[in-house]
């Protein structure tokens, strides 16, 4: 059995047995057999516990050799000291794949990593493949299967998560759905006793439904087939990985966590460069990058033009710009006519545009779209949040009468000035970064969801949103679509 | 008149007048006087508008002349044509301040410049004093006098916000409010043609209702004024300052904005240093480091113990306290045998703390309060969002009868727990900053709002805490509460 058809039981389980499930609300049988009997996938769920009946409503069998039915699926939560038995189990009665919560094995060195070594070699012997110990689970949403309890209504959507750390990926997520992000594929991938990041990435790579990968690493343990099978991938689509552990401390905190060689950062950073994958710094970038990577089309240089209301935001959007090595040329002297030919005489007459006391239009940013001298821009404030302008000020009831119907009226406008942006950003294949703090009224305004749902989210401030071009520049220039300089 | 005086006629004038008053939707005539109706102050307010009989529900007068009381403050939002004649007529009237939203003077140079020049000599011969121009406004929250637009709803509280960028003190005082800070005083400063930004630093320094300052600044225009204002000011209350313009398109950009001279970045960098200005990289630190200096005590060191709910968490807030130059030594002995006796043997037996798949107890907290090698504490996960427990896992009906009761239980815990643990901090002096994505359900909760009210917020990544964390132990050693390292 080749490893796609391995991991597809694992991700598409024809049913599943919860090892240790428990009535016990906090316990991990509890709450994960509670996700997924919510997750309604429709598969068989059966309930392993040696001393209870019925666990939240299922019959309970005392061993997973009890089940009447085949079992591809088994997710272990006991405490190490029964481990190695339930595997045995498990491998008798022809389990395909288990996820092994259980801690205490590998990660605490001694006893612990022979107790692992000896599970493993079990699985190994009886052709089950094992995620974690030391994991919190996974989750497909195509096939609604989820055993992680801690990422409630993961969106269904094109990324794939691998997370060397549980928690880490609760964050991604969390932060990924305010963002839109929707995922494919989560798996948390614990001590790696079994499977490796490595296997997961491959299986993923060949995943229809999956378009941007992203990776919270720690450390790897095949670093040569890491390379290999991330160079292919990268070539079709984007890998974006945060590696922790790069200061004194947070090496040796890796190393305690699960068990990786944390290995040196700069020799990472360096093969990360060398096939294509892109590498961020805090795990917020994960989610920036992939909306963008999502949402846009790759720059073909980094030149960059700023459109910006309000003259702070223009220098600090232009200082955050330059901080990455972006450049901010002078616009063409058609741009420049074009603006002087819609703008107040107050605009700032340059890059960055600044309309100087007006609000951002449109007939603004379409000239710089159309610029030869820019490749992306960054827009801050005012654009897809007018629609919502009579409800940032709380105005007199006599004043809202005629507001309300101005506002239809404005918000029709501005989604037609919306879907007009997207067609010149596709048609000129110029990203377009969206920068502002959305927050009440505005996100349940149209034009803010039609743009979320076409992953052009807001960035919240300009650095983010610099910091998240610089990576599409890059990963651009290692594809050869804008002029080398990636090294 | 002495300029307390003066700007006490600024911020809790006894009567307003708007200057350019519009029923036109988008005016900002229309939504500064939507705004003042709006806040509800009690201050007399007088529509002044040349062609219109009544604006907003208000009689209007033809001019600031025409109008039968004395007005204290003039808001003018005309174009820059009528300017003149209207300063003039403020002038006659023995109005005290004008805050001038007009734009087309001093930053568009030449022809603007000199009009500029001309009106604020005008002003200066009637003594008033002039807001800008080419500024948003102002709000005082105590005296509910609210002229800017575009900042809803901000809380009464105790940070001064002085701005050379209206839109930035948008986005500032949006995330603000998110974090749970209220505002004392907010200006936009504007071309800074007649006040300086000094001159409203020298007020909020001796405000009693400001305890922290925050300033973005573009350009100073009395630096020598500015340092020996803020050195006596930060003996007494902190100030925070984002200076942005660091790069040469940012230089140059706010060059053209407030017609600022940007100045020197590493001159300014250590004149900050040398009167005890903390600065910020990015305007949402501005808002980080004013909660943590609103809510903490400041540290008595650099030496954190990180605590963290997952390993991954704890590599990652490692790798950022040593980032920031911050330590992380090792527990002391007492408080190894403390943490081995409340945790399972799963925990990671050094700093990070990590309880190996536990969530994080109080008892594992407390003890680093104690320990005499920790002056500063960042919490990572569970803490404050145990109470929202039942609401991670979307439960069955059946499960969810049990759990709601357990979840009371849980909750009362929880509070009295963080109760404990505020008085620890407060009484060993160490700062705790609480980090996690806090989402929907935990909003809601007892735990996360009584922690918000008391400035204890949490960070959305350790990224941020350790920044933040950074700034206060630069501030505490700038004072001489900490070891001096801060240059």
């Amino acid at each position: 059995m080749g490893l796609k058809e391995q991991l597809d039981y694992l991700f598409n389980p024809r049913s599943i047995a919860v090892i240790g499930a428990s009535n016990r609300l906090g316990k991990w049988g509890f709450i994960i057999l509670a996700r997924l009997q919510a997750s309604k996938s429709g598969k068989p769920l059966y309930a392993i516990n040696s001393h209870e009946n019925e666990v939240l409503g299922l019959k309970a069998y005392k061993s997973v050799l009890d089940v009447p039915g085949p079992v591809d699926l088994a997710v272990i939560t006991i405490p190490y000291q029964g481990l190695i038995e339930a595997v045995q189990e498990c491998v008798a009665k022809g389990v395909k794949a288990a996820i092994v919560v259980t801690s205490g094995l590998g990660e605490m060195g001694g006893e612990g990593a022979r107790r692992e070594e000896e599970m493993i070699e079990i699985a190994r012997q009886g052709g089950m493949r094992v995620v974690g110990p030391n994991c919190l689970g996974h989750v497909d949403t195509y096939s609604n299967v989820r055993t992680v309890a801690f990422l409630p209504g993961l969106k269904r959507g094109s990324v794939a998560l691998i997370s060397q750390s549980g928690n880490s990926s609760q964050t991604i997520t969390q932060y990924g759905g305010q963002m839109g992000l929707g995922f494919s594929k989560f798996v948390s991938t614990g001590n790696e006793a079994d499977l490796h990041f490595e296997d997961y990435l491959e299986y993923v790579g060949d995943d229809d439904k999956t378009r941007v990968i992203l990776g919270y690493i720690e450390g790897l343990r095949e670093g040569r087939r890491f390379f290999e099978t991330a160079r292919a991938i990268t070539r079709r689509k984007p890998i974006v990985v945060m590696k922790a552990g790069r200061s004194d401390v947070g090496i040796r905190a890796a190393r305690s966590h699960t068990a990786a060689l944390a290995g040196s950062d700069v020799v990472l950073d360096g093969m990360f460069r060398q096939c294509g994958v892109i590498r961020v710094q805090e795990i917020s970038e994960l989610v920036d990058v992939s909306v963008a990577l999502l949402g846009q089309p790759l720059p073909r240089g980094r030149r960059v033009g700023v459109l910006a209301m309000g003259g702070g935001m223009a220098v600090m959007a232009s200082d955050a710009v330059r901080r990455e090595g972006l450049e901010m040329p002078a616009l063409s002297p058609a741009t420049m006519d074009k603006l002087d030919s819609v703008m107040s005489d107050r605009w700032s007459r340059g890059n960055p545009v600044d309309p100087g006391g007006d609000l951002i239009s449109y007939q603004a940013l379409w000239p710089l779209l159309e610029d030869e001298n820019i490749d992306a821009i960054i827009i801050i404030g005012g654009v897809g949040m007018i629609a919502t302008f009579p409800n940032w000020v709380k105005l007199p009831a006599s004043a809202m009468a005629g507001a309300a119907q101005g506002r239809k009226a404005i918000e029709d406008l501005e989604m037609e000035n919306l879907k007009k942006t997207i067609e010149l950003m596709k048609k000129h294949r110029k990203p377009i970064l969206f920068t502002s703090q959305v927050t009440g009224a505005a996100r349940r305004g149209r034009a803010y969801n039609m743009l979320k749902r076409s992953c052009l989210s807001f960035y919240s401030n300009p650095e983010r949103a610099a910091r998240t071009l610089a990576r599409l520049v890059e990963y651009s220039e290692y594809l050869g679509i804008a002029p080398a300089r990636y090294p």
